[in-house]
């Protein structure tokens, strides 16, 4: 299909998204260069070997609704195990540590009917909006102006629930409940098919994970692109836009395509010098969904140690700075592998200290729930989504008051031969590994579209979503 | 002092604060070199003629204490010229036409009852935070994990007192109340010395315009700076940082510096690649310190017919787009000149219009105002700072919930040879021209005393404001 251009397609960031992407324009005989800032694939997945087991640095979970990431990992011969859930969870809360099992919280009869009635009602509101088009709710607006935290203030939520509100809210969007626009998060939610889908172990997104890691998917969706198509280490700095045409710059120098696919998150967007700029709309929410910030810390011990004590390795804490954590092993070592999450408020004081710091305050917290044990692990790690430059901050874009209603429209509308993916542009599952797969496999689907069909064709390739969307 | 480097300082942006900085840091002494991403000097001021007369695209109005911007423009002898404001104003409001004098609105004693109390608590929380510190305010964080909306909701503001805190909240900072941190708000205030400095006209803010244009003073002080020392339409790219100097590289080339000044929007610095990067907060900041959307309309007439009528041609208006006009005329010309204001979500809408559709709907809400005299101006101009690219939107920075409190230090805080400037970063009136200048010199100040003095100086030569950082 190259016609006077180096490439028919390039596509910016070798995240999920973007490597998605690159696989479904090859699938159409299109030719695609990949360009990748970070001197790795894999964007906001990532891995490292701590006391020999494999650990995910980035997104980790998956559910077994995540068809688009399953589906991808399974071509590639990753495999997946479940989530090890037996045994109780713990809940360390106002100093108090207590064993539960289920989702029933120890947390006393009225702050459990409170927290009920909180979730039903974001429940309910969350199925009112529709999905891919927040903008067109009821009163879109007005739940645009509220964040999570003010409508919980409103709601006279009882101090539990807004603790455990603002547990989902560091863990989902890596900030507290008062930075984030109210429909923006039931929007999230009914992507996510509700709250429990969202939030549960079995059943739900945290289900499985992959034996080798989520990071091997994206290695070898990278290697299956065939050699010299991705390009590390080569942030894209300018892309001169015409009509049906566009110049990509490196520090390497240019490169000529039909259509580039910018597979990044959307405050990552705005670092891209558009000639010409892109529309106001389109570069106001470059501007506005910046990320938020989560770090992840594992330990890695001998054995398991805490099955042993019938724990599930499930806890949430009112402590910090670890507030919610995992037992992530996985069939293929024996080692004990935990895994805690560290977002909202808590990132930013613990990011900022040093490494040996940083680890004994993450151990501590651990030995709170799991005893002295915790404290000396054969291996420890930490990432820090929040230093790295070219992603901004972590897990997904937490956009704010006002910033929803009036621009969620713009992430997925392509502007001349510039389309968008990235898991923040997924019509599901946006936030999650899964939600970047189909990102980047809906951008190759609308530039197939464009290049390979004829007109007639073009209205039968059309997905009814598409359809919708035009 | 240029030792193996271009020059001694890069100023990035020759928006008022930049050239205020180049001009401090060449009384020192130091060679400076001043790179512009637009084709013309001044950022967020700009200038056109209509119809003879000359009118203020930006920054246009300044107060009696506005020192540093009244200093700088009598130097380069730039006049001002009162304010016009003999006359009654005009309240379009509920559908109602109705004539007043002084601060007085004409909106019922229960709603200007409700308006006093709801200022009052304003002026009394601003007074409880310490200006250039909002992040050591007691409850900072509470605070900041509001917006001005919810708090208006929270404390039961009538809906007069909401609509009058939209009509500030969209005039200073292009936003809708729910999207703007009650911290920021906040401090605001209190950086210009409370509610009615920061909004009257006879005393405050609004007192004074340029009869040449705040643009003038812009073009003789870059003027003043000598040949070739500001060099147009080069966008700064990246800016490799070592402990002692700076590479800052521009379409043309590289220059090498012992310092640069970074003198552009928050939200803009994001768009300059810096290498290593920068550290995780400042980064955060300059992803979520974006701006809001402000657009200026003008009209000129033969003469300024609502004069004739008794009327001071400052109005407010609840019907939009244009909520906020005022006489805009100088002695200069003999001319009548209607300037209006069109912000927040009026503004999004508008903006996305056609040229020839915007005219007719701004001229239409003047005729609202003024009479049908008002649709047929000698001349009509529309400046839409939120089309700007290289700005971002405007007038200023307009930090959401939760951005203040954790980010706001990093505002003026140096990263090695980097430091900041821009009206965002001001001690006093930021936000202001005014701000934008003083912001410019001390920056220059802190270069100097780094490049220029012996320690004993060094710690002489500190402003008591700059030992505080310090």
């Amino acid at each position: 299909m190259t016609d006077s251009v180096d490439v028919d397609v390039v596509v910016v960031g070798a995240g999920l998204s973007g490597l998605a992407a690159a696989r479904g324009l090859q699938r159409h005989g299109l030719s695609v260069k990949v360009f990748e800032a970070l001197d790795r694939v894999g964007g906001r997945v990532g891995s490292a070997t701590v006391a020999e087991a494999h650990v995910d640095l980035g997104g980790t979970f998956v559910g077994p609704d995540h068809d688009r990431i399953n589906a991808l990992a399974d071509e590639v011969g990753v495999g997946r195990c479940l989530t090890h859930e037996a045994g109780d969870n713990l809940l360390l809360w106002r100093k108090d540590r207590k064993r539960y099992r289920g989702a029933l919280l120890p947390i006393g009869a009225t702050s459990l009917l409170d927290l009920a009635r909180i979730r039903s009602s974001l429940e309910r509101m969350s199925r009112r909006i529709p999905v891919g088009r927040p903008w067109s709710a009821p009163d879109a607006a007005g739940l645009d102006a509220q964040t999570l935290g003010t409508w919980l203030t409103a709601r006279h939520a009882g101090q539990a629930a807004k603790d455990l509100l603002a547990v989902v809210c560091k863990t989902s969007w890596g900030c507290e409940p008062s930075e984030i626009s109210l429909l923006h998060v039931l929007h999230y939610i009914a992507q996510a098919g509700g709250l429990d889908p969202m939030l549960d172990t079995r059943g739900g997104a945290q289900e499985q994970h992959f034996v080798e890691g989520a990071h091997e998917v994206a290695v070898r969706v990278a290697r299956a692109l065939g050699p010299d198509t991705v390009r590390l280490g080569s942030p894209v700095l300018r892309i001169d836009r015409s009509d049906d045409a566009v110049t990509v710059h490196t520090d390497d120098g240019l490169t000529t395509a039909r259509r580039v696919v910018v597979a990044v998150p959307p405050a990552m967007r705005h670092r891209i010098r558009f000639v010409p700029a892109l529309p106001a709309a389109h570069r106001h929410l470059a501007q506005r969904w910046s990320p938020g910030v989560l770090s992840k810390i594992y330990a890695v011990y001998d054995t398991p140690f805490w099955r042993e004590q019938g724990l599930s390795g499930m806890t949430i804490s009112d402590e910090g700075p670890v507030f919610i954590t995992f037992d992530a092993g996985s069939p293929d070592t024996s080692r004990g592998v935990l895994l805690g999450f560290i977002g909202g408020d808590y990132a930013r004081e613990w990011d900022a200290v040093d490494a040996a710091e940083r680890r004994v305050r993450a151990l501590s917290a651990l030995a709170d729930l799991f005893g002295e044990r915790a404290l000396t692990p054969r291996g420890y790690i930490d990432q820090r989504w929040g230093e790295e430059d070219w992603l901004g901050g972590g897990p997904t874009a937490a956009p704010g008051p006002g910033a929803v209603a009036s621009l969620h429209a713009r992430l997925t509308e392509p502007v001349g031969p510039v389309h968008w993916a990235g898991t923040e542009t997924a019509r599901r599952w946006a936030g999650f590994m899964d939600g970047a797969v189909a990102a980047g496999e809906r951008a190759a689907r609308e530039i197939a579209v464009e290049l390979t069909a004829t007109p007639e064709e073009k209205a039968r390739r059309c997905t009814p979503e598409e359809k919708a969307r035009r």
